[in-house]
């Protein structure tokens, strides 16, 4: 491959589609030609690339002759049926979907914590993790290196951009609706999620924990090569618009007091420390809205197991939850 | 005491002191009349109780002459300075604050959990415990009975009528303000509430846990007179108007399973299971939203501690979590 790449977009036009494109022009990613692909419907939407209009193109199967990296974020379904084509074609596929993370052959990446995973992709597939599993791993990655991870307990407070464009559409349809006394659309979520929030993110499995649950048990194990991790968690969506937060217990094989943690985050890049809650500094969705480094603080001891802290993250979730991660792991190739 | 009570209610505008009024009608209390207490700007308002209307009148060290029980809820430093003279004057004061609740000579009752705690206050006090404290512990009582309670880990996501009328109001001018493009105005929380959540509640102590997380604690302690209790939790708050949502995980000295767990609720009073997600049964803080009864759902294993369960309980901050709770506590007098 020359030095300057041809990149797709695979769902070019989703929230983070759309972060993607902006991902690759902000971080001067060597893009040769940019390719935007997207169901039919989409055909004729332009958008802008470095002061470019570039035409939305359908996804065929023949979409991929000649490129060299494919970003998905269309769908598991769109990944299973287009990135086997795309790999076929010659292309790196990263996919921001669930269809291949936990293949055996197919990489899981988080740049910061197993960027050498990257390099081994058989299939010309690489998984980017799930969002919450990333900005919580952000926070825990420098903690293991130090203390040696053995468990999480986990609560999340996650925005509506995890659904798309269509999940923040819909708390602002919500929100509207609600100020002007008008129906109430509910298309994306089971409940409502203005001024609600709701203890479901994706479908329930068989032991009572839903998918996005055990995402952080199984992708955890695999990105951190811990595979006697334990995890358990409650995920949660919240009306907030596009920044996740955790509430994380993490259990350690060394000891480990908060102002070890706290030294634990000196020079990590990806994850800055907020902690100064005399001062009232400690992150909120908010502060990490289109940026890309995560914030933690709120590390103290916890009270009820040994060796643990409790800590608080928060993350973008359309950037380092998703298309930043991406991005970044193309910058791997 | 004559059968029918002179009710007094400290701090009746409030989003609390209007509930409590509220609650003493519904539930048909002995109320022979019904005193209204607040600061002097609040004189001259009146309110409704059972067709009539009742005047405000100003809350002085006098006001206590006659009256039976006093429903005090006007934040801490009003119960610190007026309870001790309500008390002084033959009145049994329910204190909705914080400022007696430790003390060794003032009962910490919830009703259906420790009743006969309220039989005995020698003070003439009795506390009614924190909100989130009281929402948490319906959940986890029955289980307790069942199975022993020894470790409790949770994430709490708490409504802004926790902060009283003030909050209410907050989280909608500053939704208001956005939708319109004004200022936003920001006097109870540290940080935008709206789209927003908030890993703060109450002031930051020593160990950097705030002194709301550690209520959970202390007073879990003193509710189940389980004195080796641990607890450590984070408490934040959501934009949500007025029902808290608790995400715990509790650990027990016995084995305990699912099905177990939620044949314990089988007769209880003030709790319901809610609980087949996959038929999207699961409560959400709009269920219980002027409700009497808090939800518990989503039972199942914790995935990483012995005997331990993960579970999801919502209750009305407002009612259970305080007015209610308060006006239960005045019906066992």
């Amino acid at each position: 491959m020359s030095r300057m790449k041809h990149v797709a977009i695979v769902g070019a036009t989703g929230a983070v589609g759309e972060e993607m494109r902006l991902c690759l022009e902000e971080r001067n990613f060597p893009v040769g030609k940019l390719t935007l692909l997207a169901s039919k419907r989409s055909v004729g939407k332009t958008f802008s690339y470095r002061g470019q209009d570039i035409a939305v193109e359908e996804l065929t199967h023949d979409s991929f002759a000649g490129i060299d990296i494919a970003l998905f974020s269309a769908g598991g379904s769109i990944s299973k049926e287009f990135a086997p084509s795309a790999a076929a074609a010659g292309c790196v596929v990263i996919d921001n979907s669930s269809a291949f993370r936990m293949d055996h052959d197919v990489p899981l990446v988080v740049p910061e914590i197993n960027p050498l995973a990257a390099a081994n992709h058989p299939r010309n597939i690489i998984a980017n993790p799930n969002c919450t599993t990333i900005i919580s791993l952000m926070a825990i990655a420098p903690l293991h290196q130090a203390f040696g991870l053995k468990a999480i307990i986990a609560s999340s407070y996650q925005a509506v951009s995890g659904s798309g464009a269509q999940g923040i559409a819909e708390l602002e349809q919500q929100v509207h609706a609600i100020a002007n006394g008008l129906p109430l659309e509910q298309k994306v979520y089971s409940r409502q999620i203005a001024f609600n929030v709701i203890p479901q993110v994706d479908s329930f499995t068989d032991n009572g924990y839903t998918k996005e649950e055990l995402k952080m048990l199984n992708e955890g194990r695999k990105i951190l090569d811990l595979p006697e991790l334990k995890v358990s968690c409650t995920c949660v969506r919240v009306p907030v618009y596009r920044s996740h937060s955790v509430a994380i217990t993490a259990q350690f094989d060394k000891p480990v007091t908060a102002d070890a943690a706290r030294a634990s985050y000196a020079g990590k890049k990806g994850i800055q420390l907020m902690d100064d809650p005399y001062n009232g500094k400690f992150p909120v969705p908010l502060d990490t809205t289109g940026k890309d480094d995560c914030l933690v603080g709120r590390i103290r001891k916890n009270l009820v197991l040994d060796n643990a802290l409790d800590l608080w993250v928060v993350g973008d979730q359309v950037r380092k939850g998703a298309a930043l991660n991406a991005v970044q792991i193309a910058e791997l190739l």
